[in-house]
């Protein structure tokens, strides 16, 4: 089979080279609108074909699955024709600009039975993947909170604010490790140079005593990556910035006993020792790829599918609405359409 | 002049330890109703007169001033009685269960002129004073944002939640630092294991764009504390964990350019040179101690002074009212009484 | 039983605040020529008994145990009388200015069936007595090699060099960690300021396939003091300046395997996982104490007796001598005197 | 003009891929004996011209330059060949095996007027750049000590020991920095698994009081890459495992004041500020790539000309000499051919 990649900006040609290497892609084809960036593409990777023309790409039988590296506004239009043509759909993250975009995505590939995969690279790391063993086990125990920081000088985006910029690598790990689901959002934050914030923090709430909070920041001086995972058995912290030892399982938690007499409860801390699991270096992305070509041969669900992509562009839309309300809390059922939804017009897309 | 320090527990001792060796203090009363606690004293510091009785040390005319270190609901009806007995007081953190108590302490004080300071021991630290300099001077520019983070396997305390018990810290630097003063404040958190709240993010508002953010948590199996402050010219982080190079002074910044022709703006980041100030590592305490005992003297204000206790005493109360709303922005403006106050009956205090 | 301490100047103020918190002791002796020390020590712990004259101490019949804590060219003289006085002896590390002295301290300790000590507070600690568990337990394979650095902007001392200020406790450590015992010793280093070398490195040979280094020096911009022990099954590290996390056990390691047709060895490494022991912080020093009060009870020998202060001082001696000659390896059979060696004229010591 | 790479193995293709984006450079010529590593380079980089005929090499007029980056066995008899064609030379480190070869090469570059350079790539890294010009400009003063470690589970080498495999980054690095040169050697080591020694310390003793040590280690759990700077004036240190900080500048120093009456020097610490200069990132290995090509065209000497090549190579046998004889300090001055030197016959080497 071969593989299209449409979008050749910052991220596109991580995944033509990525695609090039996989077992099974026989070609890969890339698309964008731009020849500069076609000509530069095949400068590196002589043996991909290029094209300017979307609907060749939509026309090319060969052509098994179409990955959408584009910017978020243009993925829900250009993945209906995608599914609209048959084709198996991987989109870059944010799957969609809201909810109902995202759900008329999965409706559609359920309908015609395609493959609809969101690239959620993080949750193919090994780091994450050892996470998810350890609270999949139970391992974890009950987990009681999930915090993430991803802060840095970074670039500031001219069509989206810092919640859609980062966040979403964050509540696609939350999306894959906790079992739970959420039932609302709060999100406080500030821009300072343009109408998009480029400071936030963002909460998750669930119907259990359990409370995700994400701190995305495009202004801090240091860089950081840390989630902290805590539960009543182990804590996890997972540090994206170390060079190794990326993972630390620490074996401290809570006891809580009931005291008889008194009708109390006596809380006690557990420490015990620290270890972190050695993690092979190997590239989340080309698992991810591999991944899509095993979908689309076996129909097999992903573990980063049109569903992970919906709970995450969920939260996204909830915490822009509560970004307006001054941090409100907002309930995520209210953002889903009724069922028996009505089909949404697609806008035309000229390419 | 002598000093009394009532509330032996944890801090109290401490306290002992420092006015001792204070100059102009002549002699260190330490009062408590547990025997056990001023003999444990006596032993380390032989020279300390003791006490079971709170009005022997009202009743004391050598004793200029009284120091507070017992449990905050008992702030108030101890600290009335201190003032009303003409002398001069020193609340530990935080300075009372509520706004009101906190403003009516502060009217008394005035009353009576009587000097009233909280025990906000950080604002004493080196590297806190480092960048009240850096900020004061207009070095750092236009404060963006100030981030806060205070974590660990904490104490579980039985009497009051995470935010209470560790925020204050943070409010007092933050209180110091920043001359805009909060207008809202939002805050969520979960109960795991009794009814107070073990992990709480706190946020503060301003009329200006600047966000203030605390993270406390009794359930992190790292110990965290740092605090960012991101402004125009520089940003800061100071690293309470570091051993040397707690603080650290990035030239990092925005450079905003307005573009002629388009009506666009230009976002561009600076990155330069990182420098970490040398700081003395002398006792914040005993400078607190110093302050107070200068205060006492001269009836100059104090950094810590009753203002910027019912500063802090204000956030923490709407955090509280926020928390149970489930994260609704509450006004600060709604806590404070009406001017013209009437005064607040005294509980009783049995010693 | 009754303590002495003789020498208050920057580590005798520990020793005796250790030894009055020490079961079975029930007064502790001060004795310094300085009469404002002892008024300091009396201040600050007013139950000692203080006393300018050395001969007091050795005529009490009271003081079970003395504690030299004096420059270390008094310590033997100083020694010597106190075993004359039929008195257990502590001794401030290093033992003695050399070989001869040391060992002329152990034979006179042996003929009068006294305890003996010397002061290496580090093997105390709980990081290096988990590393001693696992070296003994054979966890840890065979050590391939120590290497220790401890550098810092230090205090430069007046009479002795660096080596003498800093690499006993490294030295001490690894004479309790490694059961092998070195045969020679060589080290480089170089005196900027004064007679004395600020900055030197000492390699301890041994008989098998096993080196030791020790870096030491004042004149580094910071503080490092970590020790690396590699074993053929695991490795570790142990970072005494890491608040928590000190040591880290390492599951790496390196696989010979003969390939049979070519007689040749391949040469593979191991990576496993990383785990941190917790370890309690209880203070090394009271465990000293401790001991050399239970070993002058029992008779039992202690893990820091006269034989582990003559294996540093060996070293040490080895190592002046080396570094005059060039880094020269120096034999350290050479040192020791023939068996049945002269009794050794004791200088008078004026107290 | 073209240039050739000669010898695909580890560092080969990086040559290749750096020379291909080299301004003046028209076309790059990769030879191997292995068939394989030439079509992976033609897969990789189709635009580079192939050939397993190192005679082929010496023979294209339109190669100006020619990279060696075989085994160091086979440094000297290419390179001669290299030479003797007209060709200008760029040998990977170590430039040969003994100073012998080194010299030889030397002479004949210069005889011929041609380049003669070696890949010390860390030299033109911003990290040592910006040392450079601390110590050019005075601002450390007098360098005090030069202290290196550069440890990990590294590779085995098959063919050499530690020292030549690890060190000659950090020689060469002090060589450039360092403006004395060395006068001795001194080097101790173990090899623990094949004849090859697998932890070594090296020390440079120079004519004044200055003392440099490098700790190479393929036997360490972590991976550490520290140089140590100490001057008078200031500190610097080089932590290459850091992303970013990588060069800390210690406003750190020793004061020493003659006190007059009693003929005594008074040392004093002076403890300053750090800072840490922001440091671009550009790869070193296209900057010494453009000055290769820079130093063909115009005859300007390298900041790591042969003479850099030939300095490391000296240091490094003195090492093997010293480490044999047990750590014994070998003059370098003995390594030198006398002037007037023979010409060595030069060993045919089979293509």
């Amino acid at each position: 089979m071969k593989i299209a990649v449409v979008g050749l900006g910052y991220w596109g040609p991580n995944l033509v080279r990525n695609f090039l290497s996989t077992d099974q892609v026989e070609g890969v084809v890339a698309c964008d609108l731009a020849p500069r960036r076609l000509e530069n593409i095949k400068k590196k990777f002589p043996m991909v074909e290029t094209t300017t023309s979307f609907d060749d790409v939509l026309r090319d039988d060969n052509i098994a699955g179409v990955v959408i590296a584009t910017p978020v506004s243009t993925h829900f239009p250009l993945g209906v024709k995608v599914l609209e043509a048959g084709k198996h759909l991987l989109i870059e993250k944010p799957m969609a600009s809201n909810t109902a975009e995202a759900e008329e995505l999965l409706d559609r590939a359920y309908a015609k039975m395609l493959t609809l995969m969101v690239d959620h690279t993080f949750v193919y790391t090994s780091a994450v993947q050892k996470m998810k063993e350890l609270i999949a086990k139970g391992d974890i125990g009950d987990v009681l909170y999930f915090d993430s920081v991803r802060i840095n000088l970074g670039l500031f985006q001219h069509d989206t604010n810092v919640i859609w910029d980062l966040a979403p690598h964050d509540l696609s790990i939350m999306d894959y490790l906790i079992e739970d689901k959420p039932i609302a959002v709060s999100c406080v934050g500030v821009n300072h140079f343009s109408e998009f914030e480029d400071v936030a923090y963002l909460t998750v709430h669930f119907a259990e005593k359990l409370i995700a909070q994400f701190h995305v920041n495009w202004l801090s001086p240091v860089k950081v990556r840390r989630i902290l995972v805590g539960g009543t058995k182990l804590m996890v912290s997972y540090d994206d910035m170390e060079a190794s030892e990326k993972i630390k399982v620490y074996d401290r938690g809570v006891d809580v006993r009931d005291e008889d007499s008194v009708y109390k409860k006596l809380v006690q801390y557990r420490t015990g020792n620290m270890y972190s699991p050695n993690i092979d270096s190997g590239e989340a992305l080309s698992r991810m790829s591999a991944e899509f070509v095993d979908c689309i041969n076996t129909g097999k669900p992903s573990i980063s599918d049109g569903q992970t992509g919906l709970n995450v562009v969920k939260v996204l839309e909830a915490a822009n609405i509560s970004i307006k309300a001054g941090g409100r809390r907002v309930d995520l059922s209210h953002l889903s359409r009724p069922h028996g939804r009505a089909l949404y017009s697609i806008p035309t897309f000229e390419n």
